[in-house]
């Protein structure tokens, strides 16, 4: 994100301070680093009174680019997905997608909980032209570099054109949050061949194909963490398995070894000389560089981070909103989509 | 496995001396390490003169267990799934099959082209009764203990009858292999409320209620690795793809740490003095124990294990197939899906 030299007004993120394991102080915290670094506005969106608590024990005034929006409810972990649309109409995250609805924010970013982020950007923001579905996009992490898995967790029984528009909204994001030309895009599958798959991947493979991204295929469980693909695309059933199964087992991981370097003296003492190494895995494995998972499809940006998102990572995904709205993502999408309908549309009247 | 005091002939296990990325001289070494500590008689085949260069090189005499059984083809990781069928009908792997169907041998064991392996099985020995489709069972590792997760690949499009199938396969491999009375079994889903899933999984839970089984509910992606469960049920398709994407994280994870580990000459010398712990944790997190994955739900015992299959692990898929055969699991499959489709038969004609 450069915001150096532009003479137009910097972007306007609206931030959900009471979604979160940790919040809200990781979230005012986090809005005071990324006011601090970025050439944002930040709309800080909760409970005034306990906005304004935070900022006090964080010893810190209110800086000029942030404001405060109140809202009195609070979406709870365990609230359905559907309680901003009905209960609790004045919740924070509901705000926020009210505020990108409005106009009077480009994008929001929530690390509270992920249905009601999604539910409430779906209905109050309305989708891109031509999109059906959002998608809920993660990046993970690989040996060097990073792969966009996606949808994980938005969509189930995805059709074969759901699949098609995750392809294309993953390689526009790709392209830019990877800062790669032509992202690879690659099919989640059971096995490499072409014929391999389900009956959904199977159709999909097709359509795939015809659409001018650069698709390598069908990628499998292994190219998720091989960088084989830099884009997967699946429906959000396998998508939200494979990244749930890949935190619990990165974790039983880490536990291991924990357990196995405290487990004697003279091992205490090697991993206490090593110990930098192993910080420095913990922010290699680290999710939070790119601060979130983007919801995409829907008007304007959405960011959803992770529940226990610290400062940095809310931070982050307020730089990751502000690019994306810098880059146009959103139009980009809509152009790419409109373009496969048109060309679908000439070939069917072509075959009459 | 308690061979002792047994007044029955030791079962005999054909094992496909050929298939593996370390065939033959793994596999016969682990025939030989098999034969020394193991009740079992073994059938070793492939072709002969190779086997005997291998007993060579191992400077051992063929034992009174072993015996060899000549098969002069070989199907290759990149022959197709029906190559033992059609073109290789003389394969190694298709004699492993003829031998069970012939019932010269109670179970096979290879380390071979998986798909070849499932194909030959299913077609020569046939399915137990009641069971329409086999499924490949792998066993995965937690923080203490082990999760047993099927279908991994034998099976896509899975219809909720087919899941039902694998989880009363599951609850009885899983009851003997770890030893558990009940083991808790869960369905694989993208969240853990009764009403999240997909079109199949939401119908194949209530299926799964009335099963009998220790039946608790959905498990998400995490609970393969956190203990929660010690079945997961799932597709083949999704099962394929969080197997491999789990391989590949841990590959991942484990370079992740060797690059940190040796950027500095501190870290070497304290990943030396802590050496051990690592050696220990690839051993946590080492699947050989268990010595591969079995085909369940085919007539006569099937354990697929990985191409990377080193003697011990062949020695320890030897142990379970016995297991597997002394412990009756065909039989006790059968008469659960029995008992199953008889109380649906009566529902529906008490229905009427």
């Amino acid at each position: 994100m450069s915001g150096e030299g532009s003479s137009r007004a910097p972007y306007r993120i609206a931030l959900d301070a009471m979604g979160g394991d940790h919040a809200p102080r990781e979230i005012v915290r986090g809005a005071l680093l990324a006011a601090a670094e970025y050439p944002v506005d930040i709309l800080l969106v909760g409970r005034e009174e306990v906005i304004r608590a935070e900022l006090a024990a964080a010893s810190a005034e209110l800086p000029p680019s942030i404001e405060i929006v109140d809202a009195r409810e609070v979406v709870e972990m365990d609230d359905t997905a559907l309680a901003p649309l009905r209960r609790k109409r004045n919740s924070s995250v509901r705000v926020c997608a009210n505020l990108v609805g409005e106009g009077r924010a480009a994008a929001f970013v929530s690390a509270g909980n992920t249905g009601a982020t999604w539910t409430s950007a779906k209905a109050v923001m309305g989708m891109i032209e031509g999109v059906s579905r959002p998608a809920l996009a993660a990046i993970v992490p690989r040996l060097h570099g990073h792969t966009l898995l996606l949808d994980v967790g938005a969509n189930v029984d995805s059709k074969p054109n759901h699949l098609r528009e995750f392809a294309v909204m993953g390689h526009f994001y790709a392209q830019m949050v990877f800062g790669i030309a032509e992202p690879r895009v690659g099919l989640l599958s059971n096995g490499e061949e072409e014929g391999k798959g389900n009956e959904l991947t199977r159709e999909v493979f097709q359509v795939l194909k015809d659409t001018g991204l650069n698709f390598i295929g069908n990628a499998e469980g292994r190219d998720v963490y091989n960088g084989n693909a830099d884009v997967v695309v699946c429906d959000g059933f396998i998508g939200n398995v494979v990244l749930k199964a890949s935190e619990a087992l990165g974790e039983m991981i880490r536990r291991t070894l924990r357990e196995e370097l405290t487990r004697s003296l003279l091992r205490r003492i090697g991993a206490a000389i090593s110990r930098s190494a192993f910080d420095d895995l913990k922010k290699r494995l680290d999710y939070s560089e790119y601060g979130g998972a983007p919801l995409l499809g829907v008007r304007g940006g959405c960011v959803v981070c992770h529940g226990r998102s610290s400062a940095k990572a809310i931070k982050n995904a307020i730089r990751v909103a502000a690019d994306f709205v810098q880059n146009d993502i959103g139009t980009k999408i809509q152009q790419k989509i409109g373009e496969l309908h048109s060309r679908e549309t000439a070939g069917l009247l072509a075959t009459r």
